[in-house]
This record gives structure tokens, sequence and C-alpha cells, in this order.
């Protein structure tokens, strides 16, 4: 494995789109959404143990989550985990990261990675990373991974490419033309009909020499304040660096600007697992079109229903069609599946009831009213 | 609070109709099935320690639930927990706790009563009670409590009665003509046209005198090997007794074949709360007749729903009509109400997953199949 390899997770993400199994204190990337007995984040550190020495994979994350990444990744290394002071956009993020690299490692060949995407198919995925990392090592240009669509999708950000291939021998790897975050459906549709749009899954390989240069060709004062952060930084100095930075994606702040960026078509598939609809269309289906993606599920006459519950409960389901049926230890959640946009009412209305129960000084019991046989 | 007045509390039932939270190792009687706040054991008590000395109430439950009865109530002395070794129906439990209470207090004027119905009426309940046991303490009757019809259900016991009143100042005591254990539909609904029926809701009333000589004349071979049981009965001799004892309900062997029976019509109202229609019939509902009895429930768009999870959990529920939602800590039941005859089905599919599972000596990974490119 090539000591030069590394590998930047973001993992600071605090997303509840998965509600109520997912929540601001328990983001998507420490839950198994996927029911494979691995978390997001477990998952995303393993697919990439394949590829670059252990030791050099950092994982970025906020204050708040420093612990839950130890809890989840056992002996890391302090320098591995790396916690934001303040959320900052991926700009920083990845900044913040590379300064600690490149004390480590000048030469070193970075992958950028969210920690909460699925990828099915991990032999075509080593492949293709291999391939994009042989590729930055030796020349100066940004790679970022496309994924052909296969639907238009209004949630994800759209590369187009140049049709020709940007190189004689790697017919995967094309020159990008535009990125278009989150187009309206019309327009996804049209993209989709040209051949000439990829899915941006977000994932970014350049060699950090070519990363440091287009920072600060691009972003010149998150360079400066950034790659100056070492291991020993005191913690009022990260702070301050952080709350006086200005927030920005590498997306908007890098790629959209630089000419030296490349889209490398997917040989794996891939999903950003952004919601329960999402999980219903990634996950495997039985005979009926159930998903059953975590817990033991009984279904008896019921179909096209999503089921993660925890692992160990059982949950039996009669009659139900076109349901997400899902809970953590305190939350049962029955919704349709085409209602999923009323769940970030349901999770608030929750919220609000657990904050004025909490609110009570005392409990008020019970009273199951008295019938009186003069009533009746 | 007269010292003769006496309770047995029947608290050996082993039920499952309410799986999943009622399970045999966690029967009815110790559930909080009505959401009280108390299980159903605990509320009969507190109802009879109104008419009782709290000392003068005996409940008698199978060995495996003594500890569970003594975690409910506490403070009980040693005679108040009577254990039987081996179920043998209501006439030997009866006769067990009549033999403790008698070596206590030879003028004691019972009433025998199951642990796991539902009283609506606390102060009809204790007019009635109270009236009996006045009736009891000078005459030589037993009083049986009937309650007026609302529906032919079949799964409840009938009592005719004879029209005049049994004693001049008494309209609501009447001779007993017949007993009828669970009726076929049609019959009921004849019961109950001709009005001079009431259901047996299993309480019954006597002097223990009239006890003791109804088991001598009804049966001799219980009254003769029960009544000479003490606390001091070395534990293989309670054995002994319980293992050659008749099987017998009490109804059956003295209610049926006595002469000098009278039933009382209740004055408050009664449910055996004996499955979750039951349950759904007999709670308060919200203005879509919604039947929220344990658990916060967030319900929209959700009407003629029953929901029972525990008391600390939320349930949100979207979209449902005429369903039942329960759960306990380990597993989540969603039924439409009128498929409830499944859940014996379910609970048994469950049981045997579950027994499956535990013999496994590995438990095998969840595999995600690995999509691969060349098969899209």
């Amino acid at each position: 494995m090539n000591e030069n390899n590394y590998c930047i997770i973001m993992a600071g993400g605090y997303g509840s789109r998965f509600w109520p199994i997912c929540k601001s204190n328990n983001p998507k990337q420490f839950l198994d959404i996927l029911g494979t007995g691995q978390s997001m984040l477990q998952s995303t550190f393993s697919r990439f143990e394949r590829i670059c020495p252990r030791e050099n994979i950092i994982i970025v994350t906020g204050e708040l989550y420093a612990d839950r990444v130890r809890e989840q990744i056992k002996g890391l290394k302090c320098y591995q985990v790396l916690s934001e002071p303040t959320r900052r956009n991926t700009a920083p993020c990845i900044a913040y990261a590379a300064s600690i690299i490149y004390a480590r490692n000048p030469k070193a060949n970075i992958i950028v990675t969210p920690s909460d995407h699925a990828i099915f198919g991990q032999d075509y995925f080593e492949q293709d990373m291999e391939q994009a990392l042989a590729l930055t090592e030796k020349n100066d240009i940004i790679i970022t991974i496309g994924v052909r669509p296969t639907n238009p999708n209004t949630k994800y950000g759209y590369i187009q490419f140049a049709e020709e291939p940007a190189l004689p021998k790697t017919e995967n790897l094309h020159k990008v033309v535009t990125f278009t975050e989150k187009p309206p459906v019309e327009m996804a549709r049209q993209f989709i009909s040209t051949g000439e749009f990829f899915w941006n899954a977000g994932i970014f390989v350049w060699r950090l020499s070519t990363l440091r240069k287009a920072y600060r060709t691009y972003l010149p004062n998150i360079a400066k304040n950034f790659f100056t952060l070492t291991t020993e930084t005191p913690a009022a100095d990260l702070d301050s660096t952080y709350a006086l930075s200005e927030a920005i994606s590498v997306d908007f702040g890098i790629m959209e600007q630089a000419d030296n960026v490349y889209v490398m078509e997917a040989g794996f598939e891939w999903s950003d697992v952004e919601s329960w609809s999402s999980l219903y269309n990634t996950c495997e289906h039985d005979d009926l079109n159930n998903g059953i993606v975590s817990g033991h599920a009984f279904t008896y006459d019921t179909k096209n229903t999503l089921v993660h519950v925890p692992a160990n409960k059982n949950v039996i389901i009669q009659g139900l069609d076109n349901y997400i049926v899902a809970a953590d230890d305190n939350t049962i959640l029955i919704c349709p599946r085409d209602r999923e946009e009323l769940i970030v009412k349901f999770a608030s209305d929750v919220e609000l009831a657990e904050l004025t129960r909490s609110l009570k000084p005392y409990k008020q019991p019970k009273v199951t009213t008295i019938h009186k046989k003069s009533d009746l």
C-alpha cells in the first residue's frame, strides 16, 4: 500500500432526515442506516483502510462528536480525529486536515470523502480510487467522482463533462464543464437526456501540492489561516481561526473555479442515502417489495414497506402498504412513504411536547374518568 | 372498617391475549393495561383496601409470580401472598386462602375477586360490596355480582335470575336460576332480549362459614385436603395436596350446584378487558375515536386506533384507520383491529423465530449484496 495515500473523512454532518433514529445528537454517520451491522462512518473507514494505511486516515468532526468517533473506531491516534469548534462548511474542514497531513508527509496524495454515503461494489470502488490516485500522483489535477444518474434527483449536484475522454487511455476521465447544485426536476431531466451529466458523489482526489495551490489561488484567506494549524495549536487559536473564517464549500470555493478539475465515472454504485425514501430505493427488497433494513420483521399481507427498528427488536406488521415503520429505543414512527415530508413536523411536535413535559415540575397523574352508572 | 371483612384476590392467571405487552412470564394482572399508572393487580388491591383492612387481603398466585406480587404491593405479610405449586382452577385456590383466613378469623366475611378486571365507579363499587357483605354476614347465602349486559359477548358467563327480588328491601338482589358459560352468539342475544340475564363478574361474597359448608357439601375432597393447610404446611405437603387435587372452577363446583346462590346487580361499570378490542371498547376515545391508553401518542389523520406503548415512549402515527399499535420494550405490533384473532399466530411465529435464533451458535453476519456494475 502506497505510504503517500491519505484519506480525509468529513464526519461533521448533523442532518436529521432519518428521524426518529437520527437526531442532532446522533447524526446519520454514527448510525447503522443500512442495517449492515456497522455505522456509516465505520463502513467508510473500513472501505478506505484497504486503500490507505490506517494511520493515514484523518476524520474531521464537530467537537460534540469527537468522543463518538473514538467510540466507533478504536485505537485512532490523536491527530487522526480533528474537532472543529464551529461549523464552517467543507473548505475550512479540508484545509485543516490538509495542514495536519502536510506536517506528516508533504508528498501526500489525498482522497476527501463524506462519511455517510453508501457504496456498493468495494472492488470497483478500490479500482477507481487507485486509478485516481495514480493519476493525481503524476498530474496536477483534481479528480471528482461522478455517478451515472438513474433518475432526475433534485437533491444531488450534477457535473457536466466534456464528451471526449481527457486522456487517451483513461476513457472514464473527462474534463468538467459545469457544476449545478440541486437543479429543478425539469432541468435534471434535461441533464440526464443529454448524457453529459453525472451526479457528484462528493469524493475528491488530489495530491497535497495541488490542494495547497488551489486553496492559495481560490481561497487565499483560508489557506493563510488554516495551513498554519498543527496538532499543537492552542484551543483558543483554533477557536478564533474558525470563528473568523468564511463558511464555504469546497465545491463552490474551488471546484467551480479551478480549471484543472476532472470527473471520473464511478465503476461502483453509490447513494448518499439522504432520506427514508432514498434508503428504500437503495436497500434490498423481499418478494412484496418490503425493505427490511434493520430489526426482526414479521410482515403479513404487507408490501412496499420500509422497516428500520433496532436490530434486536421484533416488529410485527399486518396489512400495511407503502409505509415507513421506524423506531429507536424511545420513539416509534408509522408514516406512509409518500408523506415523508411530514416527518420534519412530527419531529418538531415531539420535541415541543418533550420540552413541555420536562418543564412541568410534577407529572400530572393520568386520571381515568369515572363512569357513573347514573350517566349511562 | 369491619375487622371481619376479608378479600381473596386470585392472581394466578397466565393469559397472553394482550401480546406483545402480555406474555406468560408477565401476565395481564401485573401490567398497566388501562394506562392508569397502576397494574391491574395494584388497582384491584387499592379498590379493596377501602373495603377490608389491608392485612385482611390475601393474594393467591402461582409460584412463579409470588415475587412479582411482592414487588408490586409492598409490605405484605407472609400469609398475604399464597403461592400455588400447580394450577388447579379456582376452587382449590379459594379453599387454600379460606383455610389461611380461618386460622386468623373464623368469623371472616369474604369477597373473592379476580385480579385483572376493570371497575369504573369506585363509589358504586364500594356501596355494592358493603351491601353484599352486610347481607352475607346475616344470611347463609352466596352472592355473586352480575352486570347488566350491553352486547351479546360470547366470552362471558351469563347468570339467569328470578324476576322477583329475593328480599323486600333489596331490589338489586335476585335468586340465581341458571349459569351459562360462554354461550354461542345467538343464545347470548336471546338471553339479553329476555332481560333475565346478567354477565357474571366473577366476584363472590360469602361468609367463611357459608363457604366452608358449601365446600363440604359440593367439593368434599377439596374441603378435606385444603382446609387443613396452614402457613406452616411444609412445601412438600402443599405440593402433593395440589398435585392430587382435582382441577375445578368454583363456578362449576359450587355456584352451579348450591341452592343458596343470589346475584346482585352491579351499580358500577365492569369489563374483564380480555382482549385488545375489549380494551378499545372500554377506554376513553379522542375526537377521532382513537383510544390512546398508554404512551405519548402523536396521531395525524388517524382514527379508530388503539395505542398502547410503554408510558415513556413516543409513537407517531400518520394515516392509520382502525388499527392496534402496541409495543413493549422489545416488540412492536401493528395490526388492524378487526384482525386481532391473528395475534396468537404472530406471537407463536415470533417465539419460534426467537428460539431458532437462540439455537444458532453464531449469528450469521448480514450481507449486503454487492451490486456489480456489469449487472446493471
